[in-house]
């Protein structure tokens, strides 16, 4: 990588970026619901008598599963990102018997909390693609909020970061989400089907703008970030870890190579690069049992910063 | 349309398009189980004592679900061509019980018949998006055989067709799956997941060569094929259906428009052009059932023709 790239990755997201982005989304239907409803979240587990789940005012947005890019605006095509959305479902759990109250970003039909150890019977591929809206909270401490399009995703992810701004460092961004890279503006997006009568087609995708410093540094400065990074080249994999943790100024990159990614995940921040393994010896032991108590400690050690 | 598109549309597939696809395409897995269970169905519902579903060797495939295109080949990435897959496991229940033995070839996730009136669960959006390639077999007339991405569905495909050549007449293709119309073909498709570093993202996708008229010219040639037409443009919709019909010489064109394809679809042949609508009359009727019935209807008199 040259200095001229290098100097490219580190530059702050453009603002026009963001602005174009934003306003050329449809607009998000349910706003005004999904508001109410974090707003409720946050008020109930952030009192001054500490959340249901019984630890102070720790709060967690997990956000789970891949984000779709419409290729038409009456979508009957879109590029999907892979991911099961196990990775976010089982840290759901584990987050929760830590005792923090979890508002959980999901993609419709991805994987959810406390079901992964579900025979696998055919039955349960009959799932409806409607879209329900519905937004659920189990026991007043896990909050989920379903999304598809990379629109969407965006679009509540900053609504969350708004309603967790007065939660301060005691709020943890674990983003596990497989997000879109590129897109296509809504506005330059085909109405109908594109028809394949002639020859190839040409997609020209414009680079989705890099949301995670907008979130870091504007909509939730004072919160504890931790982005993931998925390759299949491990060859790169901990270059661009570490470039990301910079680039974006996060507290934590954990990177993951997508054949091995169920057995360990290595852990990278400014002091350290800790591999965490899944217990072999137990059955049934997830990688996210040992994650999710490091990211707790080192969340620990955050906000102990902010009471000195 | 002006001449020259005319021409171009009503052209055969060029063989070596075919072959390229098909040389192209990665291995199928499981091929000699899938040909294998082909050949233990196809032997059980075609005896000379009529098929286990009691209607004298009459045999139906069903192509249910969207295809996918994978833009790597360690896939993360994928275009996806959205389908629920209802029509197909919704028609299947009927077929089964107009008394056809059924090959279901369906997308892994997509709507299954005899569960499409299971409650609406969370539960059961936590499916497993594993890589079973099980095939299943209820009571001897259903089969059932999943793909994922295209390369896959054309060539169970190819194999579900040789494998029905000596059925005859007695053979429908129901062919309701959403079929990709372009693809990155696998030799020119990127190893690793595609970097996002450096500005736009220019894809050019080749245009999937057009099996409808391989399938029924070649692969099956005397069986009652019937194809499917879906746009979200309804100005254009009946005129590509009557195109299609002639241009691949369906036996059967159905015309359904995106927003209204649960309430109404139109059955186009050389003959006529008849508008089914589902049973308002009755709850939770679907228009599958009159569908299937008037299918069922031409394919008789299809098969007198043989007959006589």
């Amino acid at each position: 990588m040259d200095a001229i790239d290098d100097a490219n990755q580190l530059r702050e997201t453009p603002k026009n970026e963001v602005i174009s982005f934003f306003e050329s989304a449809p607009l998000l239907k349910d706003a005004a619901e999904i508001e109410k409803s974090l707003k409720e979240f946050v008020d109930r587990n952030t009192s001054s008598s500490g959340n249901l789940n019984g630890k102070a005012n720790r709060v967690v947005c997990i956000a789970s599963g891949g984000t779709t890019v419409p290729l038409e605006k009456q979508c009957v095509r879109y590029i999907d990102n892979f991911s099961s959305g196990h990775r976010g479902a089982a840290s759901t759990e584990y987050f929760l018997k830590a005792g923090y109250s979890v508002v959980f970003l999901y993609r419709r039909g991805s994987c959810q909390p406390f079901c992964s150890s579900l025979p696998d019977d055919p039955l349960l591929e009959c799932f409806s693609v409607a879209d329900d809206s519905s937004i659920e909270v189990a026991e007043g401490i896990l909050l989920k909020l379903p999304f598809t399009t990379i629109f969407e995703y965006l679009q509540i992810l900053q609504l969350i970061s708004v309603s967790l701004r007065d939660v301060g460092p005691s709020a943890i961004f674990f983003l596990a989400a497989a997000v879109s890279d590129f897109y296509i503006p809504w506005e330059s997006m085909a109405l109908h089907k594109i028809q394949s009568a002639s020859g190839p087609l040409d997609i020209r995708l414009a680079q989705v703008p890099k949301m995670l410093s907008v979130l870091r540094n504007e909509w939730a400065p004072m919160a504890f970030h931790i982005s993931f990074k998925l390759e299949t080249d491990t060859d790169i994999l901990l270059a661009k870890a570490t470039m990301a943790l910079k680039k974006y100024k996060m507290h934590m990159v954990i990177a993951n190579e997508l054949s091995t990614r169920k057995e360990e995940v290595i852990v990278v921040t400014e002091q350290e690069k800790v591999t965490v393994r899944r217990d072999c010896t137990r059955a049934g032991a997830e990688v996210e049992s040992p994650l999710v108590e490091l990211v707790v400690d080192r969340h620990s050690t955050y906000i102990k910063k902010f009471d000195a």
